[in-house]
């Protein structure tokens, strides 16, 4: 089934406590489609500037992504975030970010992919979102991804977008933002009655919880200790969850728990080198065999 | 088989953001008590003062916990610890301590419980569990905790008790202490080298992590929306462990994760009220319904 991704297209420069790593590809949209691809063709749609390297786009390319959604912008410089990780690599500071064309940038779908069955809305603001979700005629599944900017500036946009949305994921500071509830079981839920029909919390290190009407579980990461750089895990983890459903073509309660199980196992191949450099080297049947090794540490 | 657990009896004052308990009953050997008493029956040793209330003693011992092993000093007043938690309800704060009898105790075994098979040195100076250990002729299995101030002024003497242990349950600061290594997962098998054959790594409101030379895994916290007071939830934990340990009588790699798994839930209940008022509440068909929803949780 036919998955497209809206979002971000960046550059990253990146510090962690041990290493400096300038202009990697970076980008919500970026990351979700590259994880995704694993598992099914991927429909990318964002902007970028004319300083924007060809062998960026000849990359995502040539993993089943569609591009002819990226726009260019001439004269346009690409969105640009610089952060600093704690020693913790959880925590993370924003050095620096410079929206550039991504700063007014209002999606508008190639023809073509106004049908598409799954759709995940990335970072951006909820009217943008919206915007975007307009768009698509009748999507089957649609996903959201949110951040504590919109919460606390857009709120009222963005209550108006989650009455849309089938599932919304966000991080565990983001539901408690979103809530004011410090217990996240509880923020789950609460966030679930503002209209989601399901909500994923990503915990970072911690792992992932699930909330539906009639469900609540959490997975926890994949323990690895080789933590090089957590940038774009999180959509990483979306974007095996999301191309997971759309290969799978349903997404009952079954479905979408083996969905995180496989987000879950991207992400902690994503955290092992600098953007997408770890991912690069992955192929399927390494997916694979980390989700059986998964499989196996949770069963007792 | 017989489980000894020798640690802090204790009474507790208990901030939390929404409440305060005063001198609800306490202390690690407690918590581990009454959280094994649902597997196996209990050897408890501990000190109190005579301000100690006898309906403790009177409640432990209605859980199969034997308390011959539970010495009351005259003129002596009980270790009193008074404690604060954050909002986030993970984080707390030490307000008050007052070790009392339990400062200059060294524990004396009671004749009949030196043949112990399975033992757990809960909350004590490694001085202390070294002694302790000492006195218990060729136990089965030897699992200890530890806590930071050991870390920091007993170092030595901690790392020769590592080498008598097979294996060590400590909390994830503890072992970002122990091993100045931010990542848990090196930090586990870090420790692991020093001397248990395995290392449990609690993890609070996200689970525990295990390691032996083999096997690394984590399992998450059992979700829960309910989360009263935290005080004791890791002894609860390792109670549940060994006890459940102590009833299957054995402890290859099936065994101790599935003592893991009852450790969790056992905890999971813990925190639910104040002090043991949620245990008092719970029968162990509660802790196998519990355990099979967790199962089903991870299940996929």
């Amino acid at each position: 089934m036919s998955l497209l991704v809206v979002g971000s297209v960046a550059i990253d420069s990146i510090h962690t406590p041990t290493a400096v790593r300038e202009r990697v590809l970076g980008g919500s949209a970026v990351h979700f489609s590259y994880a995704a691809s694993f598992f099914a063709p991927v429909r990318l749609v964002g902007v970028v500037g004319d300083d924007w390297p060809a062998e960026h786009t000849q990359l995502l390319a040539s993993r089943n992504i569609d591009t002819s959604g990226l726009k260019v912008v001439a004269g346009g410089k690409t969105f640009f975030w610089k952060g600093k990780y704690a020693p913790n690599m959880n925590d993370r500071e924003t050095l620096e970010v410079q929206l550039n064309v991504f700063g007014d940038y209002l999606p508008e779908l190639p023809d073509n992919y106004r049908r598409s069955d799954y759709l995940f809305l990335a970072n951006g603001s909820p009217i943008t979102q919206m915007k975007t979700l307009e768009q698509v005629e009748k999507p089957k599944l649609v996903v959201a991804d949110t951040m504590d900017l919109w919460i606390r500036e857009q709120h009222e946009d963005l209550l108006a977008l989650f009455k849309r949305l089938d599932g919304l994921v966000l991080n565990d500071s983001e539901a408690r933002l979103l809530t004011e509830e410090e217990n996240l079981v509880a923020a789950g839920h609460q966030v679930r009655r503002m209209g989601p029909k399901f909500v994923v919390i990503k915990k970072g290190e911690h792992g992932a919880m699930f909330f539906s009407e009639h469900e609540t579980y959490v997975l926890p990461a994949y323990p690895t200790d080789r933590v090089v750089d957590p940038t774009g895990a999180g959509d990483s983890f979306a974007g095996g969850m999301m191309g997971y459903l759309a290969a799978h073509g349903q997404f009952d309660s079954r479905a979408l728990k083996e969905a995180m199980a496989y987000g879950i196992v991207v992400a902690s191949f994503t955290v092992e080198d600098f953007g997408l450099d770890r991912m690069k080297k992955v192929e399927r049947p390494d997916l694979d065999a980390r989700l059986q090794r998964y499989r196996r540490m949770l069963s007792f």
